[in-house]
């Protein structure tokens, strides 16, 4: 076992004894998001570091309403125990969503109900990757993801994002090279980049996994939140065995209830299913009751596009602040849906000293390098526009410019 | 890869596909109990088969009040994201009641919440089992914590269970041949066999595990439940720097609502947090705050005691029917606290056809086979008290103790 995975006790009766970890733990990366939003807990910064929902747009009195309803009509069986696939109206709920919006036929039975969409990455990780198996993942790709998978020890293969999606000639090289277990996207709105793939892209992707075994891990975490209402071919369309869809309520709904999905073949869900009931038995029953009620009687599309147009004044007023303020060397992806700008400096510029020269100006940002599961990125930043308001992403980004500038003189 | 985890896809898009799985999933056992409940969904079966709380018990008043309060008062934090550690003023609370029942000093920062107390057994592997390390458990032992550990592929090794505590000659021996890295026991209420452990046996096991780095796992689930109210002593008195408890409000609150908790030295709490942050971000938030609110608002001691009394007539006529309608060669343990008795048949009785002939009299037991993780067991049964009414009770034994004679005639 490694060094790193070694730890000896700081305080109290543990002075002194040193533990001896599972070799997987050293290879967990620490979030460095976790440590910033210790850093930004003080209220006088403006924080553009974390990948929050904005709490205003929660409805807080919807839920109450759900919440009431539930306990009053089934509250016994409620807060029972329940069955580990989920609350099957909920799943029926939720397939029945994907063939309004897509035109996807997906049964309630290959709906899993998981404790948000993070825990479905810890979920196919137990499920499909031994030690040293080939995992292709975007470049950037999603810190989560690169946590969870982790821990099951793979090879990670990054496959660059263009602005229309997954580079289709280096992942077909790296499919030649390498038996590919799982490519995991992001194909909407992208964490960290706002990244949108074409439908054309979609497809030439389609088109250079068919030859191969390789699953299609979808997560659509920021699916609903296209800026246009736009609705893009789920990768299901085109690989539909071998596509595994993760979905959210934490950005439509509210993410303290923890309450996400994966979408699989039949086969695959048998073993999601085993690794659930092992992992926590099955998620909080009363969540998915409320989630329920909430969504057969609330107009969730109508709260949604609330959160659209949101969203998409926050993300067209950051990104042309970047324009506006920054120098014509630092660049950033336009979002079209989701919670992120990407920005990228000039290659002189680390977003490091970005970051800390930055916090002394009240204003955190998140360094784009953990991104990166083969190191670069290191002149890379993600902005979060979802959590703040106008004014304080106007005030922030002006205080950000003017590190930039200052860094460029330098 | 083996056999047994491959498959193919039965129905719809995924017809003919096969699919390759993670070598780990082939080792864990698919639940039986599981499979038995589905069997057992039928109202007009008396089940001793699950493992379920009273409903009777559950305050949905009490914590509909709760969730009211939470919600109006601070609706918007609630449902928001939240720390991976848990909310502290539960963890706060979790600590204060160490104290007070077990006269233990355990900081909130030692204490994570997590999805019920199975999720604490998932982390556990993760962040301390390697594949193939040697892990000691009971025999019987707690089935959802062999399903739990065996995705991490260790080996087994089963330490006898006596009526006052694991044998500790057999765990010295076990201790001498094999590095094993941790020992899971329950020593409260043991599920599925209603042992606890003497004071003396804790003492002893402290003793023998002394000399080694072998931590020590107390799944604590039913500590509370005891029925003359005794609090034992924790293994974390006996082993301060190398015992884990996981706790859970299942039994005392609310299962559907999936708080549980784990309690660890600081330096395996920091893995424990890492591990915990790729599994799920963090637990349920709204149910965090609602456990909190409802037990600092409602005389919870009071609670327990209802539902003591109610277990202890549960189980004291369960086990008095044992004696009373069965034949001699039937034994049982006496339950002094938890949810279960457990019954032992003569030797030519197998409990698998126990189980098959009562399900034809609509009554639904637990073959104790898969808590043995060494073969045995095939003349053992688990029958649960808790989740039933007294005229159920009887109804039951008696149509149970028709179907063992008979089969001891044969």
């Amino acid at each position: 076992m490694s060094q790193q995975a070694e730890s000896s006790a700081g305080t109290g009766s543990s002075t002194g004894r040193r533990y001896r970890f599972a070799a997987r733990m050293a290879k967990t990366p620490k979030s460095f998001i976790r440590e910033i939003l210790k850093v930004t807990e003080d209220p006088r910064i403006i924080s553009f570091a974390g990948g929050l929902p904005n709490p205003e747009l929660i409805d807080v009195e919807g839920i109450a309403r759900a919440t009431r309803a539930v306990l009053a009509e089934d509250g016994r069986v409620a807060l029972q125990y329940s069955t580990t696939e989920g609350y099957r109206p909920l799943r029926e709920y939720i397939a029945a969503r994907y063939k309004k919006r897509l035109g996807l036929d997906i049964s309630p039975d290959e709906i899993l109900i998981t404790n948000g969409s993070q825990q479905c990455l810890d979920l196919i990780g137990k499920v499909l990757i031994d030690k040293g198996d080939h995992v292709a993942i975007e470049r950037p790709g999603y810190l989560g993801a690169i946590q969870a998978f982790s821990l099951y020890e793979p090879q990670f293969h990054a496959v660059l994002l263009h602005e229309d999606g997954p580079d289709p000639v280096q992942l077909a090289h790296e499919l030649k090279t390498n038996t590919i277990r799982l490519f995991y996207g992001v194909p909407n709105s992208q964490n960290p980049s706002g990244v949108t793939y074409s439908e054309e892209r979609r497809k030439e992707i389609a088109t250079v996994l068919a030859p191969y075994d390789t699953l299609f891990v979808e997560d659509d975490a920021y699916g609903e939140l296209n800026f246009e209402g736009i609705s893009s071919s789920s990768m299901r369309k085109y690989l539909p065995d071998r596509t595994i869809i993760t979905g959210s309520f934490s950005k439509i709904l509210a993410p303290g209830m923890r309450m996400g999905w994966v979408v699989a073949p039949p086969a695959i869900m048998e073993q999601l299913v085993v690794a659930k009931q092992a992992s926590d038995l099955h998620s909080n029953y009363l969540s998915q009751r409320i989630a329920y009620e909430y969504l057969s009687h609330e107009d969730i599309d109508a709260k949604i596009a609330v959160i659209r147009a949101k969203y998409r004044a926050h993300g067209n007023l950051m990104a042309g602040l970047v324009k506006e303020l920054m120098p014509a060397s630092v660049t950033c992806t336009v979002p079209r849906g989701g919670m992120f700008v990407w920005v990228t400096l000039p290659d002189g510029i680390s977003s490091m000293d970005v970051f800390e020269q930055a916090l002394k100006e009240q204003v955190a940002v998140l360094p784009g390098s953990p991104f990166y599961t083969d190191g670069g990125g290191t002149n890379t930043l993600r902005l979060n526009f979802s959590n703040s308001t106008p004014e304080k992403i106007r005030t922030g980004m002006e205080r950000l410019a003017k590190v930039i500038r200052n860094l460029e003189q330098h």
